[in-house]
């Protein structure tokens, strides 16, 4: 049921260091694919796209430094409604109130009475007839300036999570099994203890992260909080009122940098005097850690996990996960081992949650694998890096059918392309030639260029590139299909 | 101290499986090249070499199929001393008596009094003034028919090797403290209590099998068995006589098919009246399981061993080898993780004795990592393989200066070559180029071809290979410096 009102932001400036290898600071958890037939954030973009008017009533909120990636991946997907998004970028990452009350300043001016639905971009959640009541119902409350968090029963003891404690019901916005309730309270990690009374209690509830609420509502609770808080408000109104292109200054910057780094939890929702919950016995996990793998692949007799080539040979309560090598594994119980094109990792199961430390620890050591995937998906295919060292980088670079590259060029680097399957149409500079199996071509440094796959399979290209600076951000778009910066 | 006629065959026909990943069928564990500064089977022929005229006593004994690979990697090497080994090839693989027994005829036709000393290419064993007086006194006793063995003292009651039981004294052949004994019995694999005795009573020594003996006289000892095993010595000695380019004949493998598969030990040792073993102190290892890998490196204060790039946190008594890869812990317990640029290996360390059983898993599920390696050393250099598909594979060749690959050419690919490290010269049908760095060339297939570094700095080249079939064995060589065969 469509609401005019009703916008979305989806949070997506996380970069998932617990999923690590898996997960890359520019290859973050929201676009993994393992978890159903797409990525996390497709999967919440799909979440909410019936609800609202036009997907550009949906917000990606996310970095600079994520944007490029996130961009490329959604428009890569065949869902055009995908490619319809916008993109609210956080000047600065500052926890979840700034990003929120961003977009929220970012919709109030567009709509006075928008209602906005905030939506993790990296969890899985069941949505269906149940899910859209709960948001109705949740939008007829927020209409009454109530704060509404999604709240989702416990089906554990699970000490890791925030809950809600559902008090005194709010019968006037019921809608189906979605009934909300006033809040109670909101309790932090609790322990082993009280998890488990809230469990069999049924009254208390998993913060998912879900909340619905009248923007200007959002503004005016931060604004009447005070100190450090109310500044957020006025910031972001400020930044929202900005023509587009102004909203990257350095004023902005330095403003938004000053903001408190603060969760929406803390300046919000835990302070305001009217916020309402509504129970929900929707399927969900936030994909919280490496054993959400277990998932993904159907257990053998011994309770082993396996998603990729390899074998086992007498381990029990494993979970393999590799990319595209080979994994054996002998003897081994209760391990998680992920295996991708560039790192390995190895742990027990009962460490799953601690992958972080690991992540620190490369990045102390400046190892370059906690940032960059080895595989990168381009909205035109994708590339693989198969070597790269200093003078050098091969690529292989697999072009969609009747897709193209932008027409670039490189101020650094000298690009040789080899064609090993599919019919290449290649610019160079002035000319226009079309390269098939076993032909090649050379594009000089500094030479405009541009690579379409002219055929109707996929084409494949071994790019040998040779220059003093093979990093990716050496190029100079000047034409693009999905609209690209220059760099 | 040189013996005019002393001998040596050091048998490198095993593939080494309970070393996977890190040795493959073409690239067996005598190639490894972590356990010291050279590889062991290096490491073996240095062991003899002072001892004997010239590198041409020495013989690798070895198959078809490893011939090539073996050769490679020992022409690869600075030592020219390791270029003039000789090399026997077994027909079929028919376990050691009958590889030794063609050894042993080799040498006869070549010197009636030939000694030979038998050596495994694949151990570790310390070569000081110890070893040489071993040798010297062996040869001695061998001199005088005895057929001799070189027992190692047990360090420890190892229930997985062979002993040998030291009785009377043979003071004639003693040299400084290499003292020979009557052999009194052979035991294989005692069980634990045993093999505690064998090491407190200080008679029993291990069978690392080290054997010298008159060449003559283990061909009497085959012959005088009687039944199957007298077959032996006959056949040795008809292929023996032929002419070299009549070995490798349909007969000659069909008479040595048709031989027992049956070990020195039981067709030889077990059976003669006149053995002799030398207990040495001498350092040993079999390198036998991936638990060798413990001492390539020093342990840290959790008793970890790490070898390679990546991290660690929270483990204790854990081996981490890694090729070229990252590999990453957290938290686990006596682990082995050995990691290589296409395969990865987890297992308890008290499971290293059973990787056979993975490599037979993976065999069975036809996986290509039990056979080929990913990079492979050749004589000029090395390449390494970054992608193989259908109908195309790249890879990265590295030339040493001054190097050159084989004139030769392709049936079914054809060749891109960018040069993106040094100069090469590229000789291509009639003509002859240099190509630098960021220039390329294109070798058509059927065309005869030869690379060569013609510079002082390391040729690095890219080649794109091109065609129906991709293997490696798609070479004819018309020309080669190292006289490598027309395939």
């Amino acid at each position: 049921m469509i609401n005019e009102h009703l916008f979305a932001t989806i949070l997506a400036g996380g970069s998932g260091q617990r999923f690590w290898p898996l997960s890359r600071e520019l290859s973050p958890k929201q676009l993994l694919s393992m978890f159903g037939t797409e990525s996390l954030i497709a999967q919440a973009i799909h979440r909410i796209a019936p609800l609202v008017v036009h997907p550009s009533s949906i917000a990606i909120t996310t970095n600079e430094r994520l944007f490029d990636e996130l961009r490329n991946h959604l428009i890569a997907q065949p869902d055009e409604g995908l490619h319809h998004v916008r993109y609210i970028i956080e000047p600065v990452p500052r926890n979840t109130a700034p990003a929120i009350a961003l977009a929220a300043a970012t919709f109030v001016a567009e709509d006075e009475d928008a209602i906005m639905v905030v939506l993790p971009s990296d969890h899985l959640l069941e949505n269906g007839e149940l899910w859209v009541d709960c948001i109705t119902a949740a939008a007829a409350a927020a209409a009454d300036d109530y704060l509404v968090t999604i709240g989702i029963r416990p089906t554990r003891p699970e000490t890791g999570y925030g809950y809600i404690h559902a008090a005194d019901p709010l019968p006037d916005y019921a809608v189906g099994d979605a009934r909300p309730h006033v809040v109670g309270e909101f309790v932090e990690k609790p322990d082993r203890e009280r998890a488990e009374q809230f469990v069999s209690g049924g009254e208390h509830l998993w913060n998912a992260g879900i909340f619905v609420m009248k923007a200007s509502r959002v503004l005016q609770e931060l604004e009447s909080a005070g100190g450090e808080i109310s500044r957020i408000g006025e910031v972001v109104r400020w930044i929202a009122s900005l023509p587009a292109d102004e909203r990257s200054s350095e004023r902005v910057r330095d403003e938004f940098a000053s903001l408190p780094s603060v969760s929406i939890d803390t300046a919000v929702m835990e302070r305001s005097r009217r916020v309402a919950v509504i129970p929900a016995s929707l399927r969900w996990s936030d994909v919280g850690s490496l054993m959400a793998l277990e998932s993904v692949a159907e257990q053998d007799a011994a309770g082993n996990v396996r998603c990729g080539r390899g074998v086992d040979v007498d381990s029990t309560g494993t979970i393999v996960y590799s990319t595209d090598r080979l994994v054996a594994t002998l003897g081994v119980q209760d391990l998680i081992v992920v295996d991708t094109a560039d790192a390995t990792l190895v742990l027990p199961k009962e460490r799953a949650q601690d992958v972080r430390a690991v992540v620190e620890a490369l990045k102390a050591a400046g190892a370059r694998e906690v940032v960059e995937p080895k595989v990168s998906l381009r909205p035109w295919g994708s590339w693989t890096s198969l070597l790269k060292s200093d003078g050098y980088q091969i690529k292989l670079l697999e072009v969609k059918p009747r897709a193209r590259l932008s027409l670039q060029l490189h101020e650094h680097r000298s690009e040789h392309w080899v064609v090993v399957a599919g019919t290449a149409l290649v610019t160079r500079g002035e000319e226009c030639v079309s390269v098939g199996v076993n032909e090649s071509t050379y594009i000089p440094v500094g030479t405009v260029h541009r690579l379409e796959n002219s055929g109707t399979e996929p084409l494949r290209v071994i790019e040998v590139q040779v220059g003093d600076y093979v990093g990716e951000d050496d190029i100079v778009r000047m034409e693009d299909d999905w609209e690209r910066g220059e760099r």
